[in-house]
């Protein structure tokens, strides 16, 4: 049978009203003939409003119990979603992360899937019913209900997607897709037809915030078939798969940024080999990501280390970096909000010399200063003042030639029509 | 070690205010050494809203969807009970009614708890945790979420309690205990030191809303000491446990009402053995509760059955009379909400010839006109018009002389005096 996961986001289930227009949506499907596992995140605004219950009772409500309670949310979206595809004579049940057979490790707060059991998922399909996942939760290994961090459900999806075997998994949020820059910003935006799993594994872990990063990375694993698209009409969205060449023309697809960040200065760490793996290895055990790290040496054998953490993050990152500096010896730990990270991404950077170079073009010639630089085979990051970010996003937009369809090979053809094609 | 299970009401949960109050006394008794099961509803107001919620969707929910979607209630509460014993620095674990091990039958919103599984539980008491476990819920056979209808966490915290063998089941509500007649309606009610099984299981089925009947009946089984109390003081509450022999002149311990009645009529059944059978099988299947059942002859071989629902049975036993309406003969059915069930309660009852007489002539004296009585060994129930409840109670509790200390051989004593004396 045609096997189709679909993903839907908070705002995709926001009223009543946006519930029964998921349900018509999957019953259309279903009447098609494919069976249909839905992956339904927490409503509009109800994560956050158990966060407000938890911050009433307490500063530091422990991790565990975080996600016993957030896990609720995602409960309530999924029963309600059974209940409005009972009301139009589907068939369908609602399961927990913990009865879909999510098993996670015991990270709480951000854990990672480590298998699906699909036992009972088969089942309920084979029965002919539209299954309705809470996403965002599993169960450890101690049966505790555990929660994968911001964005999880995308995850929830594409790991359900690679187990059942799915023909594709469709994410579908309140954009159409994914774009060459945000289109609030940079109104000439474009919707790529198809993007590679690298690029919009960058893209995603830059600031594109249409799917959580570690989601792209298991569906690049398991070869699943993305396709982002829009909950609140019927376009065909972006398609995220294996692409074959790559046109040495068109080296970037898109450009990023992201308001999310600290930059964080731990200053004067002797130069010693081993401390700067003492720093990293207490932040990655704590869960916290890192991001575009540089090291200057300042002369006197001590450096400054600066890297980016997200802004959720910076107080627990402090904490470490002071509990730890009598190992470190670093004399200062500062951590700067008012910085902002743009970025290029593109398969086809890696084979085409001087990308780099007319990007920091763009940002020179708008009188933009370039804090930190930090680069991959397939981006470029740098950190830029928070106020100018704007501007940069969108000299940058300009000087490659982003929102014009000519730039990218793709563009205007069906996203159906030619898989392997050109990006 | 002694074990206390406690279990605390919507209101006792309801501010972060008194979710606190309720850490601090569960942790002042644990610091006094007793282990701690605490079973907790959902936050008053709650259950409603996730009604309401549902009712947004459709008027007909899937009963193991509404299942899925009122056990979120209690999972908040305990991850914020759990929260604040964490603030308290008191070690503490929050569990749902699966994880606590509660087993039940399939019998979606209405289930019965058949086992628990006391592994877990047991595990985490013995590492010096209290454990707070989600009331009202449990899973079935098939690991899908139920609860245990109204009043559901007073059965899940007796269940636990004889589970776990512990010393007494503490059921803190919003009342100091159990009284004679409701104090709301009848100013000189008196709070009752100890009651008896039987008794309590008829005050709680008849109307006293302080415990429901189904825990009562676990206690009994299997021998659980209950204290009913409040959780907004530290006074001592009523005490229900086996009780040894009843003083003769102590026949009357209290007087319920209970408005939450519909007066069902299914007129004209030919008088034929087995058509009552029919009739009340199909309302047992249905999970139908039906109480106060009297059947008048009318001559010419037909009969009118007449017995009493709770209110938010009407519509669904209406329609299933309908439904068999052929089989039956019957050739109306009819459901009136105009009445108030008001009874007197007391095991010395039995032996006592003329209580009932006594009762009636109350209600005589007050020109109170009697529909319906039914009785039995320790109970006499009148169903009566609804707007005269409150001056029949009065009338009654006077009439017994419920609210002089006389009246009880045990009162004014300590309850934990004599836990063999009378009531």
């Amino acid at each position: 049978m045609h096997l189709i996961v679909q993903k839907y986001g908070g705002t995709s289930v926001a009223t009543a009203e946006r519930i029964h227009a998921v349900a018509e949506r999957i019953a259309r499907k279903r009447r098609e003939g494919s069976g249909i596992a839905a992956v339904v995140s927490a409503r509009g605004g109800m994560t956050d409003e158990l966060i407000r219950l938890a911050q009433e009772i307490t500063d530091r409500p422990p991790r565990r119990e975080m996600d016993m309670l957030l896990a609720t949310g995602e409960q309530i979206s999924v029963a309600l979603l059974a209940m409005a595809l009972d009301k139009l004579d589907v068939p369908a049940i609602s399961l927990t992360g913990a009865q879909g057979g999510i098993r996670t490790d015991q990270m709480h707060t951000k854990a990672r899937i480590r298998a699906v059991d699909t036992g009972r998922l088969v089942r309920e399909l084979e029965s002919g019913k539209v299954v309705i996942v809470a996403g965002f939760q599993g169960m450890n290994e101690v049966d505790d209900i555990t929660t994968l961090g911001r964005g999880g459900s995308d995850t929830t999806a594409v790991a359900l997607a690679a187990a059942l075997g799915a023909d594709i998994c469709e994410i579908f949020t309140d954009v159409d897709g994914v774009y060459t820059a945000d289109p609030r910003i940079v109104p000439g935006a474009r919707l790529l037809p198809r993007i590679s799993y690298g690029e919009m594994l960058e893209m995603a872990s830059l600031g594109a915030g249409v799917l959580q990063p570690r989601s792209v990375e298991v569906a690049a694993q398991h070869h699943v078939r993305i396709e982002v698209r829009s909950s609140f009409n019927h376009n065909p969205g972006t398609i995220v798969e294996e692409v074959g060449t790559v046109e040495k023309d068109i080296v970037v697809v898109g450009v990023t940024h992201d308001a999310n960040v600290v930059k964080v200065i731990v200053a004067d760490v002797p130069d010693r080999p081993g401390l700067a793996h003492r720093i990293f290895a207490a932040l990655a055990d704590a869960g916290i990501n890192v991001d575009v790290i540089v090291q200057t040496t300042k002369g006197e054998a001590v450096t400054d280390l600066i890297f980016t953490v997200s802004r959720d993050e910076r107080d627990h990152t402090v904490e470490i970096l002071e509990r730890i500096s009598g190992e470190t010896g670093a004399t200062r730990v500062e951590a700067d909000e008012s910085v902002a990270k743009v970025s290029i991404v593109g398969a086809g950077m890696v084979s085409n010399p001087g990308v780099a170079a007319r990007m920091f073009g763009a940002l020179s010639r708008e009188g933009i200063n370039i804090q930190v630089i930090s680069t991959s085979e397939i981006k470029v990051s740098c950190l830029i003042a928070a106020d100018a970010a704007t501007r940069a996003v969108r000299a940058i937009h300009e000087e490659f030639e982003l929102g014009e369809a000519g730039s990218d090979g793709a563009a205007g053809e069906s996203p159906e029509a030619e898989p392997q094609g050109t990006v």
